[in-house]
């Protein structure tokens, strides 16, 4: 068995030669969950392949993959693709929004990031990051000049499917399983264009960025900052929506399930308002991080009708972090939210290959 | 993190060491696709796994498989394995025909290779190339004497289980899923074995093929050459069908579904002939290609009472291609086809990390 | 496109770095499987990740997993992660039992390794090996001083979901598919939490395993030992269940479907003991291998009631391996088992990369 064991600094003979690359690397974590009723093994796995290359005009290319996301059927939709070059950089695939580009997420903690609470610390941008996905790949334009990155990103509108053989009907998308040799079909029907227009300015100790995004009647307005002073780093989000009627949380496993009556879609309640704090402290090898995060519901007509109020759904995080050195890290966090049955706490390693 | 880049041309220390050796590239691409009615971004990243070896006796092995088709359903009938010797190559997995191997295809145009367009430029060869892989791993063996390569195919003829248990029907596949821990059981029936026989000739400046396929009552002959002079590349291609029912245009994403009166499987039609001419201009860094193809649909005895008449189905197709150099490739193609719908068209950029 | 070879001895400029890596290697495999009835085509190729890292302390990590059971749905149950120093080796993924770790099974046959055979070679253990992943990884911990190796592993016994949001049941877990953006409900109920204890001594020629496991009402008792003398190597294993209502043959592509009176799960019976031997030759490039298992069922009191009796299920495999070098290996294997409906063999080539 092949034994090759690559450094951390191998850049084997590439002097001089425009070449196009293909690195790996991996993630790791192992750990314990606590789900408020039991504590639960938890731990993952993660080949990641980032391409690079360069045109002879010095227009740089690439894009990054890994390897649990590459199947066949997520093409497209799975990691992304981009050109960059002097006038800005164009990115295709699973994007970001341009407000979230711009304007970023609260700190995450624990050793899944996050992930044992759904991802409670990232802000729910109406479009990108998983969101549109439905209608092929996203596209993001980002373009700095001095400290102003200037962003703008889009969905097509238009659902997955290519072209439409003699006498089908363009709202019937048939997809052919190689493996079973069977072909499946379903009705399909294109979807509201989604797009987001933002800004940042970034200084040395301190980012400020505001963004825009609409997609059909829901339109969203987001506005934060991060301040940086000696070992701490404030961040501060604000987020107001119209006709906003739909939220998930999708952490790695598993997303929202508001059953009774938190679900957003059953027209008893939309999100008009977020707002989020994050603080993190880091000194030597270690970081102390903590979120706070509130979502104003408004109840709709229908809800109002059914007697439902305006609710608050308040989230509180906190965790820390051990650097260990080598790409390792000992992580700790606990999440406790109106959203979830229960305070949730995860407590493992994370490793960087 | 590690960020280990490995250049194009880094060949480390194999010198006089028989090795077994894997390598990691990759390609991608990213642009635009007009399927007739809407633009639809399109985008695609793939890792891919080629592995080589060499016996103490010189005999090499080797096969190639990449992480997006990788996945446990597909073993065996994703990516192919050989061995190769003074005897010939013999390959396994899924393959292409022994005809396809020997005459091939015409010339493909645009960012997506044709897929954009269901690869109207894949001749549709009776076996081989995903078309038999329900009778698990085809087999491709080829083996050549000066000028001339002589090429087999052949699938199995039975379904892909392989041992029964005590009891157990012969009839009946059970998988077991070890993620649910849920064992899924259907029946199956053994197929008929597709096997195919060719040839080829290839001199300095010209190649022609001849190949032999046969399937159950289905029969095809191929016969095709290419010649290249100057700058240009001409291709031509003519295959004979005998009880070709079923014909199917399998792009990266998506398969003909021909519904309506179009539909081979019906029984009103079968496919007679296939006509294929492909023309390559290739100067510095652009190369300009077309190809046309007509399939003649004979109407079967049902279609005759049916009072429908033969059909001609023409398909055309134009493209160019500019190198940019370091790998990526500037790209657009247009394809009208009696197939499609509509005539669609692609644009954008390829690379090859 | 890139053509980067890495040879098997190239260690590229580690010395003196404590990097975290990621080594890229391989396996595969093609031949023939005789199913009983029909001859098949049967190959493969897999991509295999292996990561390693080490902490400033000095402490170990790294963890194993492959290409095609990388996807999104396997995180945490496919491969495993680990971390390593004095204190032991801790495991965390598709681990096997304890039991097993210290036990081992018996000698595997062709070129498929057992697979074209279901994997009669391997004793059925209770826990682990892919038994317990509905609740998640496994663990398994091993502590070795001196000659003595001890070992005990687990599984959480809870199922995979981590938190709930408000509202939500606490037996309903909901999956989100980010590509067809359906969320995908079903009841869950936690499992009986799985675990095992075991022991084995290591001397020169000889090896000694006892291991203990438990699941609810199940009892598995493991006794085994490996002698190699010269160019003989000889395995014995003995194991003694209670209450084992269940069995299955996990081969790489199809699973023990016991139908009819033979179905363990039917309550006619239940697994009662289980013996085992085994014995290699490897002289030079040859090896021989064969073993020999007899599987205990015992009538269960409905087993009795319907009048069946006590039976015996004889396996006995046999196989050679001719090793040619650079990582290839010429293989064939033969299996009679009351288990199965055939005789089965197989015969075929298998790599390493």
């Amino acid at each position: 068995m092949k034994k090759v064991l690559f450094a951390t600094t191998a850049l084997v003979m590439t002097a001089g030669v425009a070449a196009a690359e293909v690195a790996l690397t991996g993630t790791g974590r192992m750990g314990v969950i606590y789900d408020g009723n039991d504590a639960q093994f938890s731990s993952r796995l993660r080949a990641i392949f980032t391409m690079t290359g360069e045109s002879d005009a010095g227009l740089s290319f690439g894009g990054s993959i890994r390897a649990d996301n590459s199947a066949s059927g997520n093409q497209g939709v799975a990691g992304s693709v981009y050109v960059s070059g002097t006038y800005g950089k164009l990115e295709m695939g699973d994007v970001v929004s341009a407000s979230e580009a711009a304007v970023g997420d609260l700190p995450s903690v624990g050793y899944t990031d996050g992930g044992f609470a759904g991802d409670l610390e990232e802000i729910s941008y109406l479009t990108g990051d998983g969101a549109n996905l439905d209608q092929g790949p996203n596209i993001l334009y980002q373009y700095s000049i001095n400290n102003i990155s200037l962003f703008a990103s889009a969905s097509d509108g238009s659902d997955r499917r290519w072209f439409t053989t003699t006498g089908a009907n363009d709202n019937v998308v048939c997809e052919f399983d190689p493996e079973s040799g069977i072909t499946d079909c379903e009705t399909v029907s294109d979807d509201d264009l989604a797009w987001s227009l933002a800004a940042n300015y970034e200084a040395e100790n301190f980012m400020v960025g505001l963004g825009y995004a609409k997609q059909g009647d829901a339109e969203e307005w987001t506005l934060g900052g991060k301040a940086s002073f000696n070992n701490f780093a404030v961040t501060a989000i604000y987020a107001d929506y119209s006709d906003r009627n739909s939220i998930s949380f999708g952490g790695d496993d598993a997303t929202g399930n508001f059953v009774d009556d938190l679900t957003l879609s059953s027209e008893n309640y939309e999100l008009g308002k977020t707002w989020g704090l994050g603080a993190e402290y880091q000194m030597d090898a270690i970081r102390v991080a903590g979120f706070w995060r509130r979502d104003e519901l408004r109840t709709t007509s229908t809800g109002d009708a059914a007697g439902y109020g305006d609710r608050d759904m308040d989230s509180y995080g906190i965790g820390a972090d051990y650097d260990l050195g080598g790409g390792a890290t000992l992580s700790g966090g606990i999440v406790d939210s109106d959203w979830l049955n229960d305070t949730v706490a995860d407590m493992g390693v994370k490793f960087k290959f």
